[in-house]
């Protein structure tokens, strides 16, 4: 497999997470009756549209970064701090949903890749 | 015309369509008299500024899939989805401002797409 | 330096705008106890979490349309309006902030620069 290839595996990967948080929303939409277009009403459901929104905003961040870093870099590592970021967005919903205090060392460990990515070009 | 370009144009067309959304929102605000940084108050803007966000949200899944398909796979067949992006988004803009209710069609057209394009990859 | 380089500058100098820009929001959420997933409840975050969010809009039109431009026509031409795009996004930041209704100017830059980027392809 070409290096290459890897960041768009990760990038692919990255896309799904922020799918599924989407995915989340939705079904939080439903399942707590909140009618479109209110997005809010529910502290569940707002939960997982603050972790839909928190994702969406670092996504720009994120991208760009990620396929800057493999370009003038090296791709291999890129990957490797893609998937980091990868897992802190699941720890970081997975954690909110339940309690938003704790979104702590999810959102530091994407922070950390994001800011790795970014400040490395 | 080479074929990549059609990638381009469809891209293009595809970001004036969430152009064309935020100048709902532009307008909405200044219709319904929404004074900045509120985005809630009217019904009217409400929907204008929901149609632009669930745009948003969608951007970062469908247009780097859009790049990857076409890039990976065909750039012919990747532009005519996008197309049917294009016709989603602008079916489901024009329903939503009238009924969010109705915005089901045009978003699944869209979901549709974006879902192709993604995990087509 | 490669005239291309100036367009990976740029691009990464207007995310480290709209990274500052959410800064202020996470600033501005400590300082005005706005617990989280709440994002209302002061004016002071309210303006910031509207001045990142709209930075965030703008993102999807603004980068791509950069890049296109560079590619088709000029990486010079391009990397100078995009100049004009951060400068406007400052201004914008730092206007909004005091007072909304002066956002105006900041933006009228911004939405120049992002224009003349899209349609100028």
């Amino acid at each position: 497999m070409h290096v290459d290839n890897l960041v768009v595996v990760v990038t692919l990967a990255s896309l799904l997470v922020y799918f599924w948080t989407s995915i989340q929303v939705a079904n939080a939409r439903v399942r707590n009756k909140i009618i479109a277009p209110a997005v809010a009403g529910h502290p569940e459901f707002e939960r997982a549209y603050r972790v839909q929104m928190n994702t969406l905003e670092w996504l720009p961040l994120y991208l760009p970064s990620l396929w800057l870093f493999a370009y003038y870099f090296n791709a291999i590592i890129a990957a490797a701090i893609g998937l980091l970021w990868i897992v802190g967005r699941i720890v970081y919903a997975l954690a909110y949903v339940k309690d938003p205090k704790r979104r702590g060392l999810g959102f530091s460990l994407q922070t950390l890749a994001t800011a790795v990515l970014l400040l490395g070009d």
